[in-house]
C-alpha cells in the first residue's frame, strides 16, 4: 500500500500569475494574508471523495471512461486503495480538508452489520491518513439515495423500516465523523421528495423528515458532537421535486419544525442555479436569515437542465459570493468543498489535478477581488447610503413599530407625500465590480 | 350610463356538452350539485378588473390592439364607463365574484388626496353594482408596482416615504374592501424584490416587508375586517427576484415574522410554473402547511419564460388541483379568480366572453373529474395504504417521538433489517387519472 | 427457452372505457376503423428494446432497482433470455412493431469481430420471433454513444478510427435491419456534439457528420434497402450541445449536405420540449418541410430539465400531433415508438405492461379526437378561411412572384392602405379543441 | 435646437485601468492597435436609437420612469429633439456607428404617405448629423411589429395588404439606409411567428416570408445597395414562437428559399440564451456556415426567461466570441450594436452614459483577451492537434469521399480496430482561458 499512485505528479507548487505551468497554482497561495487571515484559512478548501475518486466517468448514456484501478469492483481492498489515492491526492494538491459519504469509502453490504466492519477498517486508515498528512475532515454524510431500498426516500419513505435503516446509517456516520474530528455533518436528501404527487402524502412525508432531523440533532448533542449540522438544498434530480428545494424552502421547514437554531445550510452553486437562483442570491438569503453554513462550490451549465457539477471558473461569481461571506464575518466551521467532477472526456489523472487547481485559483482570485471590494468600501457604502432613511426619523419609527398603518396613511395624506425615485445605479455598480 | 356595452351578447346560457354554441357553457352549470354543494359554491369564480377591462392589448413590443371606448384616457369618466362594462360583463357571464386593484378602477393621481375623491365616487357606483347584480367582491388590492415611485419597491423601498405612501394605499383599499363586503384582501408584491443584489440590502428589505405585513394585519383587526389576508407568490417579473418567490418562500417569511396564522396564500398557476413547480405542487404545499387561501387560475406557456396569463384549458391540471382542494375541505373565503387575459390578437368583445366561458368550463370539468376521483376513493386509498406502516407500531412510535436515533440504529443493526422496496405504481395511477 | 417469463399476465384484452381493469385496454382497439383505416395501422405502435428490457432502473444517483433475471450480466445467454422476454411481451401486449440498438440485443465486445458472432445468433432468434409472432421491426439502429471509444463522438470524433468503427457498426445494423424486413433505419447522434467549444472544431465535425450520413445513404442504396433513413433530433444530453438540436437544425444540416430528399426525421416528444418547442411544433415543422418520418412517443417532465422519457398521458398533445399527421396523409413507413421507461420505483413486471397500456390508450384517444377534428372540419376550415386572401388577387400575385417590393410600396402608398386586424380567435379555438 | 441636452457630461475620455472615474473609459481606447488594426475598427460599436432614446422605462407592470423631454408625445418636434440628443450622445460617447428603426426616428402615422414627410425631414437632419459628427449608420430597419396592423405578423400576416404595407415600409427604410451610407440592412421579424398553431398555416407563412425576403434582396440589388442584408434570430417573444428561432433555423430557411448567399445573421446575445444556446455557440455556428454578419451585444439574466437586454459585462463571453470572430477574419460590414437598455431604475442621463461605457470597456477587454488567445496560439493549436488525424491518411480519405461505408466496415473488422480515447482536456482549456 505504499506505492505512489499519481506517479508523474508531485506536490503542486504556487508559481504566480505569470506561470503557464498547468500543474501549478497561479493565484492560490495558502499563506498569503488577506484581510488579516491566511488565504487557506479563509477558503477552507475540501476535496470530495465521491466525484474525485468514486465516479468512473459514467453518464445516463454511457459507461465509465476512466481507468482508475480501485474502481474495478466494490471490495474492501479497492476501498483501501482508493483511500490511499485520496490522501496522496490531498497532499499533492495541498488542500486542508476532505469530505465523504459512507458509501464512498467502504462497501456497505445489505445490512447495517455488513457495513460496520468495513467502515471500522476504513476509519482506522482514515485516522492514520489524517494524522500523517494533517488534512482534516470538513464533513461526513450518509448516502441515503443510491441503494434501491431508498428509491422512495430515506426519512420520507412509506416504509418505517427504511427510516430505521437510514437512522442507523446516519447515527453511524455522525459518530464516525465525530471521532475523526469532523467539523460538520451534512444531510443531502437526494430522495427526500417525490416522483409524482399521485402516490405521495406530502404532509406526512414532511412530518417524517422533521422527526428525522430532530432525532439527528438530539443524537448530535447526546454524543457531544460540536460540529454543525447542515442541510444541502437541491430543487430536483434524481426526484421530480426535492423537499429541500432551495435555501428559503429549507428555512420554512426548519422553522416549522423548530430547528432553525440547530441546522444551517450547505449551499451548492449548481443546485442554486437549478432552482432558478443565482448562487449569490442563495448566499445572501442564507446570511440574511442566519443560516450560512458551508458551500459546495462548483458550477452548472447555463444551457443544461441537470446537475453538471463542473469545476468553478467564474471569478466574478466567486468574488460576489465571497464579498457577502466575508462581510458576514467569513466561514466558521464551513468550507468550500469541490462537489465537482471532471468531464467524462477528462480521463487522465492530471485532469483531476488541473481541475482542482483551476477551481482553487478561481476561489483565490475571487477572494482577492472581494478583498478589494471590501477594502475600498464603495459597494457597501453605496448600499448604506441608499437605505440611510431607515436608520432615523420616519424609517426608524416604522421599523421600531412606532407607526401604525393608519398613522402612515394620515401622514401620506396630510403631508401630500410625493416621493421621488432615485436612480438604482445598477450599471455603475456592475462597472465597479468589473474593476476589481 | 344605461346604454348596453356588449350589445350583441346576452346572458351566457348553459347548453350542455353537445352544444357547439361558442357563447354557451357546455360544462359550467352553477346549480349542479357536486359532493353536496352547488358547483358555483365550489368554484367561486371571479373576474378580474385589470386584464379583462384595463389591459389594452399592449405588450413589450407593440401598442394596444383593442378598441375599448373606456381605455382612451385615464379619466374618472372612463373609469365609470369601465365599471358599467364590468358589471354588465359579470351579469352576462353569470359569475358570482370580481376582484380589483385601486389603480384599475379609478385615476389615483400623484398624491393620496388626489385619489381619494375618485375612489369614493367609484366605491359608490361599485356598491350600487353589487347591490343591483348580487355579484360580490372576492378581494381588493392596492397596486404598489406600476407608478414610478414604486420602481424600487413599495414596502421594501429604500425610501421610507414610499413605504408610507404604500401604507396609505393599502389602508384605503383594505377599508374600501371591508365596506364593500370583500371576502379577502390580497397583497401582490410585484416590486418587493430586487433587480440586482449589488444595490440591495436583503435583510433590511425583508424586515421592512415583515413590518409592513404586520401593520396590515393589525389594521385589519382594528377595523374589524374578518376576511382573509392573502399573499400572492411569484418568483420574478417585473423584478429579477421577488421575495414572495413561491409558497415555501412565503411560508418561511411568514414564520420568521410570526404571521403564519394570520396570512394565507393566493396561488397562481402561471406563477407556480415560473417558479419551477407544478400548480398541483403549490396547492399540495399550501394545504400541507395550512396556508391555502385563494387561487388565480390561469396558465402559462410551457415554452415561454414570462407571465403569459392565458385562460386555463387543461382539465387534468384543474382536476388534480381540485382533488387536493376538495380533499382538504374545499374553498372557504377564497375563490378561483381568472387572472388571465385574452391574447393580444383576440381583439373582439366576444373573445373576452369566449375566454371566460372556456375557463369556467375547464374548472367545471375539473370539478366533475375531482368528484369522481373522490367518489371512487382509489387515489386516496392507494396513498393511505402506501403509508399504512406509519399509523401503528414502529412508524407510529417514530412519529410520536418514542424512538431515538440510537434506538433505531440498534433496531436496524440487531434485527438485520433489509427493507424491500415496493412499486410506486406511478403509471398505474396516471392511467387511473386519465379515466376520470 | 420455452418457460413463460411474465407468468401472471396474459394477452392484454380490450375492455372498453368502462373497464377498470388496469391490465386491459380501455381505448386501444386495433381493428376499430378510423377514417377508413384500422387503428393499429394508423398508430403503428412499437416497443423499444432499451428502456423496456435493458434499463435496470439506474439513475445518476442510484443503482438499479429492478429485478429482471436477464440483466444480471452482459452475456449472450442473457441476451437470448431478454429476446425471449421481449417477444413474449410484444405478443401479450399486442403491438405490431419493435425497435432496437445493436448494443441492446447482444454483447458487442471490444472489436467488430467480437460482436459479429453474437449478433448473428441474435438475428437468427429475432427472425424466428418475427416469423412466429408476426411482430415486425420498425427500425434498427447502432449505439454510437455508450462505449468509451465514443466519448468524443462517433462520426464527429477527432479520431478517424472511431469514425471507421462507427461506420462498421452502422453498416452491420443497417444490413441486419434490411434482412429482418425493418421499415426504417434511425441515427441518433447522442455524442455527435460537443461538451465544450474550447476543444471543438465545429465546422470540421459537421463536415465529418455530413460525410458519414452520405455514406449511410449510399450504402442503403447499394444494399437495396428501401426503408427510410431517419435522424432523431435532440438538443443536448449527454453532450452540452448536440448537432441534431431540433427539426430545423437537422433541416439546415440536411440541406447543406444535399441530403434533404434522402433522410427524414424521427421526432421525440421529450426532445422537442428540451429544445424549447412543443411536440406539435416539431410535427408541424417537419410536415411543412417534407421531413416527417417517425415518432418516439413519450413525454418529459415540465419541471425537470433532462430526458425523463415518461410514458405519454396527455390526450390533447396526442390529438393535436395526430391531427397534423393525419391531415398530412398519416404515417407511411414510420410509427409511434414508445421511447419511454417506467419510473425507477415501478419495479414490477406489471408496471411495464400498465405503462404501455396507458400509452397506447392515450394514442388511441388522441386518434379518436383527431378523427373528430378532421370530421367536423372546423379547425381546418378556420385556418383556410383566415388565409383566404392568399389564394387569389394580391396574395396570389405576391406568392407567384408577380409583384416586386417597389410594386407593393407603390400600391400601399397610392391606395393609402390601412389594413385592419381581425381577431385570431385563439380562445375560441382552444375551447373547440377541448370539445373533442 | 442648439441647446446642449446632456449638460453636465462632456466627451468621455480614456483614463486607463487605474481610473475610478465612472464617466471615463478604462479599457476602450479607439486608437490602440490590436493585431494590426485599431480597436475602434475591430469593434465597430453602435448605439441603438430605440432603447437608448425611445424607451421610457416602461415594463409590463409599470409606467415609464425616465424623464426625457422628447418622450412626452410622438410628434415630429420631439423626434427632432430626440435626434439632437442622439447625435450629442454619439459624439460625447465617441462611438463610430448608430442604428435605428423607422418608427424610432419619426412618427409614422397610419398610412405610408403620412410617414413619408416625417421621415424625409428626419433623413435630412440625420444626414446633417452624420456629416457634422462623422458618426455613421451601421444599419437601418423597419419596425414591423409594434403597430396593431402587425399583430399577426408582417410578411407572415394572413392579410396580403399587411404584407404590402410591410413591403412599403421596408422599401422606404432600405432606400433611406442606402442614401445615408448605411452598411447593412437588418430584418427582425418580431411578429413573424405564431401565438398558437391552432390558427396558423406554418408552411404558407414560411412561403410568404421566403417570398418577402427574396423581394428585399431583389430590391437591394435594383437600387444598388451594396450593404449586407441581415436577419436577426430570436426564438420567441413577443410571439410564442418566432420563425427566425436561432442561427440554425434561419440557416435552414435561407437554404430552403435559396437565400444563403444573400443574407447573413445579426446575432444577439440575449436571443441566443433565450434559444438555449451560449452566444459563443451561435457565433461559432454562424462562422462554420458562412453566415456571420453583425452582432447585437447585450446580455440576458440567467434567471429570467424574457429579453432583459442588459448591457454586457462578461469579459470571458466577449473574449470567446471575439476569439472566434477574429479567427474567422474579423468583422467586415457588421459591428457590435448595443441592443441594450439601462435598467428601469437607472433613470438619470448619466446612467445612459455609464451603461455604454461599461459595455464598451467589456468589449475592449474581450478584444485584448482575444488578442492574447490568438497571440500565444495555445487554444487554436490544441484544436488543430486534436483533429490532426483528419488531415491525412484515413481521415483525409474519408472526407474526400474515397471510402465507402463498406470499406470502413471492412477496415474496422479486418484490422480489429480498438480506438482508444484521448482526454478532451476541458478543465485545462478552461484554466487556460482564465489566464488571458
Amino acid at each position: 500500500m505504499t506505492t505512489e499512485i499519481f506517479k508523474n505528479i508531485g506536490r503542486i507548487p504556487f508559481k504566480g500569475p505569470d506561470s503557464d505551468d498547468p500543474l501549478a497554482f497561479r493565484d492560490y497561495e495558502p499563506d498569503r494574508m488577506v484581510l488579516g487571515k491566511r488565504m487557506e484559512d479563509h477558503l477552507r478548501v475540501a476535496v470530495c471523495w465521491w466525484h474525485t475518486f468514486c465516479w468512473p466517468g459514467v453518464d445516463m448514456f454511457g459507461a465509465g471512461t476512466f481507468d482508475r484501478s480501485w474502481q474495478a469492483a466494490d471490495t474492501l481492498e479497492n476501498a483501501e486503495l482508493k483511500l490511499q489515492a485520496a490522501f496522496e491526492f490531498f497532499e499533492k494538491l495541498g488542500v486542508p480538508y476532505f469530505c465523504f459519504h459512507d458509501a464512498d469509502v467502504a462497501p456497505l453490504g445489505e445490512t447495517i452489520a455488513e457495513g460496520d466492519a468495513n467502515l471500522a477498517r476504513i476509519e482506522e486508515l482514515m485516522r492514520a491518513g489524517i494524522d500523517r498528512t494533517g488534512v482534516k475532515l470538513l464533513w461526513g454524510t450518509a448516502n441515503l439515495f443510491s441503494h434501491r431500498r431508498y428509491m422512495a426516500g430515506g426519512a420520507t419513505n412509506p416504509d418505517p423500516e427504511v427510516f430505521a435503516f437510514a437512522a442507523a446509517q446516519v447515527a453511524r456516520v455522525l459518530e464516525m465523523t465525530h471521532r475523526l474530528g469532523g467539523e460538520n455533518y451534512v444531510l443531502w436528501g437526494g430522495r427526500e421528495g417525490y416522483d409524482t404527487l399521485l402516490n405521495t402524502d406530502m404532509k406526512r412525508e414532511m412530518d417524517q423528515l422533521g422527526r428525522f432531523l430532530s432525532m439527528v440533532v438530539e443524537h448530535k448533542h447526546r454524543i457531544g458532537f460540536t460540529g454543525t449540522i447542515l442541510i444541502e438544498p437541491k430543487p430536483m434530480e434524481p426526484t421530480k421535486h426535492q423537499y429541500d428545494h432551495d435555501a428559503a424552502t429549507v428555512h420554512a421547514f426548519l422553522r416549522k419544525y423548530g430547528l432553525e437554531k440547530e441546522i444551517r445550510l450547505n449551499l451548492e452553486v449548481n443546485h442554486a442555479t437549478l432552482a432558478g437562483h443565482s448562487f449569490e442570491h442563495e448566499v445572501a438569503y442564507a446570511i440574511a436569515n442566519d443560516l450560512m453554513g458551508s458551500f459546495d462550490i462548483n458550477r452548472g451549465d447555463p444551457q443544461n437542465g441537470w446537475d453538471t457539477d463542473q469545476f468553478p471558473n467564474d471569478d466574478r461569481e466567486a468574488a460576489l459570493a465571497l464579498f457577502h461571506i466575508l462581510s458576514a464575518g467569513g466561514l466558521t466551521s464551513g468550507g468550500f468543498n469541490f462537489d465537482a467532477k471532471v468531464r467524462r472526456q477528462s480521463i487522465d489523472a492530471e485532469d483531476l489535478f488541473m481541475a482542482h487547481i483551476g477551481g482553487m485559483d478561481t476561489l483565490a482570485r475571487g477572494l482577492l477581488m472581494a478583498e478589494r471590494m471590501i477594502g475600498d468600501g464603495k459597494l457597501a457604502g453605496f448600499v448604506t447610503e441608499r437605505y440611510a432613511g431607515w436608520t432615523q426619523g420616519l424609517g426608524a419609527d416604522i421599523l421600531a413599530g412606532r407607526s401604525s398603518l393608519s398613522d402612515l396613511a394620515t401622514l401620506a395624506r396630510d403631508q401630500g407625500l410625493k416621493p421621488q425615485p432615485r436612480s438604482g445605479r445598477q450599471e455603475y455598480l456592475e462597472n465597479l465590480v468589473n474593476r476589481y
